[in-house]
This record gives C-alpha cells, structure tokens and sequence, in this order.
C-alpha cells in the first residue's frame, strides 16, 4: 500500500489529491485546493507553503507527484507559477517527501489513454478510476489525476523492474 | 539596531548577505553563496530552501529584502528562476520573517545613486559603504547590495513617517 500526494500547483489555486495504491487497485482519501488571500504576493507563497505542509503531515503521504508547468504563457506568469509550485515542492521536500515530476501530457495520457484528451474527460476519468461520485472541484480533479498518473507509472516500473531482475536471472544462471 | 538579511535568488547560485543598520550606520556581518549540487531539480530547490533556513536561524536576522528577478529571460528560464525564488522567500517566511522586494533598478540607484550602475560599481559601492576590504564574492555582494537598499529604503521610510506626523501634529493641533 502506497499513499500518494498529487499536486496541480498555481499562484491563485494549488490543488491537492490523495490516493491509496494497493497493488492495481486505487482508492481516494482526500482532495481540496487552496487558494491564499488575494494579498502581498509573499503571503500566498507562505500561505500554499503551509498548507501544502499541513496536507503532508495530517496524511503522512509517501510519494508526491506535482505537474511540470506548461510552458505557453508570458515571462512573468511563468515566474508567478514557478514561485508557487517551488513553494509546493519544497513543503514536501523540507518533510523528506520524494517529489516525481509529470508533465501534463503524460498525465492525461495515462488517466484517459490519451495524451490531448481535454480537462473535462480528464475529469470523468479520475472519478472513474477511484469510484467518486458527485461534483469534483476542478484543482483538485487535476491533482488527482497527477497522483494517479504517479500510481499507475510506479506500477509499470515496478513490473518493468521485475522483469528485468527475471529475464536476467534466467540468462545468468 | 536591525539585522537585514538580503538574498539574491538563482537556481544555480543564490547569494545573500546580512548586515547590521544601526540609525544611519551599516555594518557588514555575514555573507556567502548557496550552489546547489547539480543534481535533480527538486534537490536543488530542496537546497536552497534548507541553506536560507539555516542562515535565518543562525543570525536572527529581523528583515529580508529579495531582488525582484529581471524577466528579459525566456519562459523556461523564468519558471526556474521562479521556483528558486519561491524556495528562497518561503524558508524566510516559513519562520515568520517578513520580506521586501525591490527591482534591479532601485537596488541599483539606492547603493550607488544611479539605477543604470553596472555589477562592478555595485561591488565597489558596497564594500565601501560597508568597510570591506579584498575580493567579494559577485552573489554574495548582490546579496548585500540588496540588504544596504532595505536599510536605506527603511531608514527614508521611517524619516517619511516622522515628518508626516510632525506635519500632522502641527496642522491639527
């Protein structure tokens, strides 16, 4: 059993998601957002800090999965989504948590089949694979899918490992 | 007496400095640079933030001052820069240290009176104005460059408010 952290990191809203992975299944423990007061720009870094800190320690996660940041937009956005999600990682990182970066591309492609698929069947599916029901609120279906994304790339390294060790076993004996 | 830790981020080098403001005295206390390992990304940020952490609670310092970063650069750059950034601004505000941002410019015209000084007169200036002598490490000096520009911008802060009261009292006594 592996508890996994996934985060959708913004300036404005960073959403979190955790989910259990027990061998192929998945199951959902807890996802929110948290959107800091619309103050001093250092304030929301140390608000996303915290509250990210906070998520780690209530929940004790052992792996966390953020989103490499798509890279379209101006200069200065880049740089507002950088001090955030840095303030993300190193919550997790100050705690020991090991931090897997995914870009959305792969993201998508591992929780739709489909790496162009859009956000609203990115949504569908995350609620599918861990048997939600209801509404999801958007920041925090993202960062479900990250940490589902991790789950299911973990998984395959696992297998991929287990392979290896097993063909070479055979050719070495 | 206020002790001034200033921080010049860089996600390969982040300097900082931290001086002593006694009224209009300044006076040098310490200085040097965080490299992190070229390792993975999040180990780097991870660096950063636990180097800022150390120095914070290792001097005390009661104010932090942070360059606000050039964005001449490309996208990708700026996200780097940013999540350095971040990294650097959480660890100080993590541990209740409140943080001032001031441009190129301004750290430029208050240490040298001219906002379009190059690095080597910003050198020249803050080792003058903080009585050291021999070689400066270049982000280290930026470093404190950017405290001596909180001292001074403070110190003129604190004159303003003075002057408002006094103006204050007198019109409406």
């Amino acid at each position: 059993m592996t508890l996994i952290l996934g985060i959708d990191p913004g300036s404005r809203a960073t959403g979190f998601g955790i989910i259990e992975s027990v061998g192929n299944r998945l199951k959902y423990v807890a996802s929110g957002c948290i959107r800091p007061d619309l103050g001093e720009h250092p304030q929301r870094l140390k608000e996303i800090f915290r509250g990210i800190s906070e998520v780690v320690e209530q929940y004790s996660p052992e792996e966390c999965a953020i989103e490499e940041v798509f890279l379209g937009k101006s200069v200065s956005s880049a740089l507002k989504l950088g001090q955030a999600r840095g303030s993300a990682m190193v919550a997790c990182l100050h705690l020991d948590l090991p931090v897997a970066e995914y870009t959305p591309r792969t993201v998508k492609q591992s929780v739709t089949g489909s790496g162009a698929a859009d956000k609203t069947q990115v949504q569908h599916m995350v609620k599918v694979l861990l048997g939600l029901q209801g509404r999801l609120q958007a920041d925090a279906a993202d960062a479900l899918a990250i940490a589902v994304c991790h789950a299911n790339t973990r998984q395959s390294l696992i297998k991929v490992a287990s392979a290896r060790n097993f063909s070479r076993g055979r050719f070495h004996r």
